[in-house]
């Protein structure tokens, strides 16, 4: 274990809302009891004014960071910049992350037992959105006692919760770090996950979305994640890493057998995908990155904005052609139109929307003097 | 019917090869007989020197141009480039195209009989290269009695057969014109092929490919093309004509209906295709598509390009994401430092790879001074 490490951390667990008293949805539905998973890194000051609040993306959780057990091969999803004395520095700040909604990884979803008909909720769950994430997640925040945090960061659909944090809590949020997100998805990107979704509800397995205790919709759910993998990877770098190599062979087999290694690895990510990720769940949460649309909710981009009270700082990788560096740019210029304190940064790297999670170092230089900054602002 | 149309045209067919003298296949295998479904637009003028060779793409046909019936609402695939003063004047030339073997527009395919079991070949049909259906349309042109093309122009893959016909046949090919395409697919592309056959192959409808008779895999192959689709578009075009509107309502459902214009367009395209295109024909064309690659067929592209003696006109869409410009002129360069006559343009149009379907008036302006130019350069 690397001496910059969280170590061995605990999954929590926090429950609000009840059957009677349920949370309301932006849909007008209702959902409750609602479980929220969550975990937390470094320790709370005397005020509790140095947490931090990441927000996960669409195929995250709440581990964000060191170990469950001391044999775990794998660390938590951003190791890379949260500990004692990485990006997000726990020697210093208290930071938090919890389980979405909708989600599959503990927190309630359409995989849970529906406490009115002890039975998994399957397609009677909710649509949920980006902003009843956001909502369950202050929940959690009163219940930590936290009344304002230092800063909020997420990449992807982690930065639609960034951005929503902002506008529907802006007393609440003294800054905030949205990394490789938008204000909306183009056609394209919705294009994409309707694709995927429409290969989740073809698989037989799907069976309606009532798949629990059988192998479920593995194939439609494997080919919406090498679909989605595809979009999170640039072709400069899918032709360095695989090119047209074949995976095991000097010579073409003239067949239908998986040959190329990009064909390979895509096949790997996407079964290895329906071994930890359930496929409502991917229906649940592709559907409100589809509804995200700030511009809509409010109006206009600058009318949104108007409200914000964080110091923000907005990230792009200008090989990320799923959420572009355009479409950082457009929120930046609706922000400076408000007069807010924001910045951007376009970051190089060839490794397309992924380098959110991959990339540490350069992010790192930018991140440490970004949160030192908020401390020194009055609040 | 405008009056540019060449009207009414009647599908040919040509036979060659047998079981006992079967065609010998690039992999080693064999198929026969074989038969060719054409069509041909003009006349051939005293020495049949006049032809040109049109190539069609992926999921097109021998019906480049005007109407098999009367009451047809559609015309062929290229009818915007091909007739009586068009791009391609068949008042001066006489156009030749012929569907490609391993189709499922009348030449032999995996869904064609095969005589010796008296069944579809489904999966036992062999696999087929590019240049194999090179070689075929070759049998087509000696069936015609042509020696030499006056010039030879297809888009996509039908670029890659243009490519390999210059190869294989230098002293047959006075000129090409080879649109949006490239000398081998990248790994995205390969990649997007891949997920789109695991698509059709996953669909229980699929049988191992013997579905004929049934309805077959229609989803997964809908998916495939939806996929392929969400590629021939580039994200401006799908921007402006359906960014996020939704297909029938101002407010949003909150349910997993299909909502958004782009979702509703696209499942159209993929069953809409389904009703036209065989799943095996999807599977076999595509795999022809990721073999192609020159630079490993002959060492290298500059290699590769040493023999052409072909007079070459590329074009590419500088918003065609699929086969980029940047592709059109590796080959163009690789012809250069072969000191060989070739012309490169890159055409500025928002419609992305689809263009080379769809665009007419600035292809027409250059390719028909082009093909002028070949008539009055020595043969």
């Amino acid at each position: 274990m690397d001496t910059n490490s969280v170590g061995l951390v605990k999954e929590q667990q926090f429950t609000f809302a009840s059957a009677e008293d349920p949370m309301k949805l932006e849909s007008g539905h209702t959902l409750g009891p609602i479980d929220i998973v969550y975990e937390t890194y470094g320790e709370p000051n005397e005020d509790k004014s140095n947490a931090i609040l990441i927000l996960h993306a669409l195929s995250g959780d709440a581990h964000v960071a060191g170990y469950h057990h001391p044999n775990d091969k794998r660390t938590g999803w951003w190791d890379v910049m949260v500990g004692p004395g990485k990006g997000f520095d726990t020697s210093k700040y208290w930071v938090i992350c919890s389980n979405i909604i909708g989600g599959c990884k503990g927190t309630t979803g359409p995989g849970s037992i529906n406490p009115q008909t002890g039975k998994h909720y399957c397609q009677d769950f909710p649509i949920i959105t980006v902003g009843d994430m956001v909502e369950a997640q202050k929940k959690l925040m009163d219940h930590l006692g936290i009344s304002k945090l230092y800063s909020l960061a997420g990449g992807s659909m982690g930065g639609f919760q960034v951005i929503e944090w902002i506008l529907r809590f802006p007393e609440m949020t003294r800054s905030a770090i949205c990394i490789a997100s938008c204000a909306r998805l183009s056609a394209q990107s919705l294009a994409f996950n309707a694709v995927g979704r429409k290969a989740i509800t073809m698989d037989p397995g799907w069976n309606d979305g009532c798949y629990y205790g059988t192998p479920g919709p593995i194939q439609g759910l494997a080919i919406a994640r090498m679909i989605g993998h595809i979009t999170y990877l640039s072709d400069l770098s899918l032709d360095s890493r695989f090119g047209r190599k074949l995976q095991s062979a000097d010579r073409f087999s003239y067949d239908f057998t998986t040959e190329f290694a990009i064909e390979s690895y895509l096949q790997y990510q996407g079964q290895r995908f329906t071994e930890r990720f359930d496929a409502n769940s991917y229906l649940y949460l592709t559907k409100a990155m589809d509804y995200f649309d700030i511009a809509r909710s409010y109006g206009s981009l600058d009318k949104a904005f108007a409200a914000v009270k964080a110091k923000c700082l907005f990230m792009s990788y200008n090989s990320d052609w799923l959420f572009t560096s355009e479409q950082s740019r457009e929120i930046v210029q609706a922000l400076k139109r408000n007069k807010k304190d924001v910045s951007f940064i376009e970051i190089n790297s060839p490794y397309g929307h992924d380098a959110f999670l991959t990339e540490y170092e350069q992010p790192k230089r930018i991140i440490v003097p970004f949160l030192d900054s908020v401390g020194k602002k009055k609040i």
